[in-house]
């Protein structure tokens, strides 16, 4: 049995029970690539997997962190039509992309854009995906909208700064903090928002002629929950994927019938692989020519050698981070 | 100035405020129908309203209730083309129903099935067409789902009891007595549930194979929220068309997220005329003929006198109706 390096959750806990171990290596069962992982990114998820707050789905390793990955193509299993050997691919993966080498179903895999390293693009996949999947496919942006983004500094949304950018929609961003403010501005965001409190509904009114937003994009959750339906528009959507600032509040019911909002809770980790798929494939169709010619582009706070997880963890955990956090072989 | 006999509000506060009283007649503007009316039926807006909770839309009179009615076409504005003097006509309206004279768009108005006495009409409109756009055009109903249906008992219920049926999808109904349930069944309520307390979440897992429901029709609102997320199905959808349960309650949100779950308000009062009229054509088109055979037939608890308002409103105060209470002229 061949073996490989793996950061390996030891037990709930904090930063100190990520250790770098010697396990088994997978092998590429039918239609599967085995990749050889030159980088992976850190998420959220990540740090509620490490606490024991998040356990992996069943199909993916319960020990080895890892949302996504970007490597090169070191073998094929039966049936694989779409790579070769040596190909650079990226992607998302329920688990386990903490590790020297995974498997994916090739269709679940991405072409890494020819202009960019390997540890630029695993970067890419979870916010693209994530911000791509929830404003598109879950939330039905459509041109000329206006779109609320929390927490702009984070991947989920500096990428999803640039698709509202490319779909012909207006941006507008929250952040705790005016320098992550500036940094989202230049990626391309319309109206900054700096969140003192839990408040923004009034500035989102103000600065869309009393309107409000067709589409928030929820990466906060929580307490956030009343100043969304107050900030969205008549039949407006909230398209909710993290729950930073906590995982229950008050729902004013009067407010979503009044104003006939959709509330869409959704989550790709825990998605079957056809599902999975089907949103890679649709991303690849949507957004390929935009990563090749830089249109779109990954945002990245640092790039660590993967002996420095724990270091990269605190760093996440001090919500300190613009972009993402890239972890390297 | 013609006048006409209506139902006025002299104040907010009890039954007692309601009061027959001589207004103005209206009269038909272009495209509008003068109807004069044969019934109306009570909906729980009509309470609020009364009450002062719930104003009228600004299109709307504003102090003579009532959302839907039956009657004859009495003279046409200009351009209509629709309907004839002297043909049998039914409806949503924003209020003004409780009168002897209305006016509508005729676009919004429906046929009256042959088979119907003007007062069975009467309370046909809000109860399906709400069930309608509940089911079909927010809640998306497919072949084979489950849906759960709250308050089986209420208008709304017992003609989503029939559309169910129809759309060849399994129901599943609650209510808070066995005589409401039984009644249900008579209409094709296929999984009835006893509601104590309110829990119920188990009782829908255990009658769709722990599948849960695909699809929530929730009339309640308030407690009910929390058992109506433990009762849905992965990417289950609850359609939000009442609160008599109260308009507040905890959300939680980890449950939405990983069960994908899409909740959404609705309301059919305050929309602007396109929409209404959307709605009576889209219902008019699939139904027509289903009302004319009597497969879709309307449920009523009692024929009143209009000048016995009061006690109608008693009535459903006191939730003692299956089905709706009609008042005639």
């Amino acid at each position: 049995m061949t073996t490989m390096r793996a950061v390996v959750i030891r037990e709930p806990g904090g930063v100190e029970v990520l250790e770098l171990r010697e396990v088994p290596a997978p092998e590429p069962g039918p239609g599967e690539l085995l990749i050889k992982v030159a980088a992976t990114a850190l998420n959220r998820a990540d740090l509620l997997q490490r606490r024991g707050q998040y356990p992996a789905p069943p199909d993916a390793p319960q020990e080895i962190p890892g949302l996504e990955y970007s490597g090169v193509v070191e073998a094929k299993g039966r049936g694989c039509a779409l790579f070769e050997v040596g190909d650079r691919v990226m992607g998302i993966v329920g688990g386990g992309a903490y590790a020297e080498y995974l498997t994916v179903h090739e269709r679940c895999a991405l072409k890494v854009p020819r202009r960019l390293e390997l540890a630029e693009a695993a970067a890419l996949p979870e916010a693209f995906l994530t911000a791509f999947d929830a404003l598109f496919l879950q939330g039905d942006l459509r041109v000329g909208e206006r779109v609320l983004i929390h927490a702009v500094g984070s991947g989920v949304g500096t990428a999803a700064i640039q698709l509202v950018r490319r779909a012909g929609a207006l941006s507008l961003g929250t952040a705790r903090s005016e320098e992550k403010l500036q940094r989202a501005q230049r990626l391309g965001l319309d109206v900054p928002i700096l969140v003192e409190g839990s408040k923004f509904a009034d500035r989102v009114k103000a600065a869309t002629g009393k309107a409000g937003a067709d589409l928030v994009l929820d990466l906060v959750g929580g307490g956030y929950l009343e100043e969304n339906l107050k900030a969205l528009a008549l039949r407006g959507r909230q398209v909710l994927v993290g729950l930073t600032a906590g995982a229950t509040a008050q729902l004013p019911m009067g407010l979503l019938l009044n104003k006939r909002i959709t509330l869409k809770g959704t989550v790709l980790r825990s998605r079957p692989l056809e599902e999975k798929i089907a949103v890679t494939r649709a991303f690849a169709h949507y957004a390929g020519e935009a990563l090749e010619s830089g249109a779109l582009i990954p945002v990245i706070d640092q790039v660590l050698p993967i002996a420095s997880v724990r270091e990269a963890h605190s760093l996440m955990e001090r919500n300190a981070n613009f972009g993402k956090l890239v972890l390297t072989w």
